[in-house]
């Protein structure tokens, strides 16, 4: 059985057992102890705040961190993107936690401000939980946040094996699936995907602002869903979107070109009906390709298994071989009981890659199995 | 009791005593006729497509329409926008039925085509009920797609009253709300709250047609529900959208204006957080103002409750006295016990208005009562 296999309950706990740090104790911080405690996991929680301390702890989030206990197994900085650095830093540098993680939306910037202000910067692995809900606060925590939901790993090739070992493990324990990709990649898709569609949906709202009563009273569940997310806090929203603000602005220019066809289209009834019709069927083309409820969007992977010894680091570099020549990982599996010399590293990777990933691995000198 | 008042069971069916035929028997129409079946109404069916009446006559949407029957008391055209006028125009000069209605999307074009297509275009009166689903055809159907949903009439100074009357009665059968506005006003409101968030929502669901799985693989709840109305059926809203091109472009005009700004704020980070903080609130404010589920924002009305005597084409001409004037009447109710010489009609308005309407109407000859 692995160690890490999400099925089976507690596994995955032993990874974890000198504890959880959870630094902020917002929805995410909060959703995240929640989940760890129905683990068996003990949580300590820090906010800036101590009233949201409180209220966490009241939720069932956690206990109180205090002062001089021992290194956490992990620490997690569920923090505004702006805000990782400073407090990752403070987390290694001052010996609360023996690895640190975070779950901020973006992964470049956090990473690059890790480097620069930590003296060990590898026993970081930035990380993103793709949950979240348009409420905020410890009051609004699910501890079936992240259940079936992607959970991003962005280890560089200066990433220590534990860090992500034990990241992966938080992640299987919260019914999360882990993926890892570069950081380049995570914040290009995240533009895409969350980034983006969350402007949109603001601007689409901003228009509901000067307008008559009765108008927006015709309002039903469409415009409803497409407006949903706008009702996200603002000040949260602007510190994410300036720190991906490269990535969302590529997805908007293209946007922006569509949106000045449809315009042209619309300026010119009855011959634009080509040009409207071509962006509604791009409309349902694209909104085919995402996932289902439960993964309905049904894709299928090729699996890379990969012979793995016990010397340190060895995991950390296979990520990074991985990441650094773009091959994402849609899903990892480690079998790897502890005390072992060696351990077995499912990579899951998109149908067609396999091969080349597996050559690729091989060229660097990696075992494949099989 | 109002013959009109929905609460109870099978009122306002003797208003549609002789039967309603609905012409087009996709989604809308064959939902419209499970709920009027379901009020004890007869129903006929009629579509070009033979295959379609077969369906909804399968799920319980009534029955097909046979040659030579006696003219329903109403008739709907559920017809796509730019069919409507030779729909209804034949309706009603082959004497199909007394009095006829459409229930399309975008209300101007349909008029100016009934006045330009039927000797009689006042038996017909343009309406709108605010209720569909992103799946089509008579196999999605459902009965209370209309309840608790506004239902827009859009009577002009040369609606006979018994249309609006019969509509009326339709429209609060099925559980919907009846309200009154002019048909420019009705579409610049669905340009608003419908059009436009539809188009939105097809050019963000666009972006995901060509890049790679991975990315849209990290797609969660958010925009999937931002991207839900973009599976609508192109065809059907290339020709809404044309219907309404002028109201629509107006819309999205004002929101490529913020879209450009919210560029120029990513393009200069971080002194381009105030542009992203202002759109982003602007967000939360204008999705603020929509309803809720069942009516969440609470609006308050005030009525004005107007005496009508038993003439031919008095309600009609209130209608359009009201309407005519840019009134915007949000719920309407009928006193009015068949063979009463009077009936009191209570129009609902935003309150504020109340007063200036009754002026209004008493101007006109109206007498206000209380």
């Amino acid at each position: 059985m692995s160690e890490w296999d999400a099925a089976a309950p507690g596994a995955g706990a032993s990874a974890l057992s000198g504890g959880v740090l959870i630094v902020g104790a917002g929805l995410v911080g909060a959703s995240l102890g929640l989940a760890l405690r129905r683990a068996g996991v003990d949580v300590r929680l820090r906010d800036a705040n101590a009233a949201v301390v409180d209220e966490a702890v009241r939720v069932g989030a956690g206990r109180p961190a205090v002062a001089d206990e021992p290194p956490a197994s992990l620490a997690v900085a569920a923090v505004p993107p702006e805000a990782v650095g400073e407090v990752v830093a403070e987390l290694l540098d001052h010996g609360a936690a023996e690895y640190v993680t975070d779950v901020a939306s973006v992964k470049s910037l956090p990473a690059a401000d890790v480097r620069e202000r930590a003296k060990e910067p590898g026993r970081y692995v930035g990380s993103h939980p793709m949950a979240g809900r348009e409420v905020s606060g410890p009051g609004a925590a699910l501890p079936d946040l992240f259940e079936g939901r992607p959970w991003v790993l962005c280890p560089d090739d200066g990433t220590h094996q534990q860090a992500v070992t034990r990241a992966l493990a938080m992640a299987r324990l919260v019914g999360a699936t882990p993926m890892t990709m570069t950081a380049a990649d995570h914040d290009a898709a995240v533009a895409l995907v969350s980034h983006s569609p969350h402007l949109v949906a603001a601007l689409v709202a901003a228009r509901f602002v000067d307008v008559p009563a009765h108008e927006v009273r015709l309002a039903g569940p469409g415009v409803t869903d497409v407006t949903r997310i706008a009702s996200g806090d603002p000040e949260l929203w602007t510190e994410i979107l300036t720190a991906n603000a490269a990535a969302v602005a590529d997805v908007l220019r293209g946007l922006r070109t569509d949106l000045d066809r449809v315009l042209d289209a619309l300026d010119s009834p009855p011959t634009g009906r080509t040009a409207l019709r071509e962006v509604l069927r791009s409309g349902v083309d694209g909104r085919a390709r995402l996932p289902g409820k439960r993964g309905g969007a049904h894709t299928e992977f090729a699996t890379v298994v990969v012979v793995v010894d016990d010397r340190p680091g060895q995991l950390a570099r296979l990520f990074a071989d991985a990441s650094g020549a773009g091959f994402n990982v849609e899903d990892v599996r480690i079998d790897h009981s502890p005390g072992q010399p060696v351990g077995l590293v499912e990579l899951d990777v998109r149908v067609g890659v396999e091969h080349e990933l597996s050559a690729f691995l091989r060229e660097r000198g990696w075992t494949i199995h099989g």
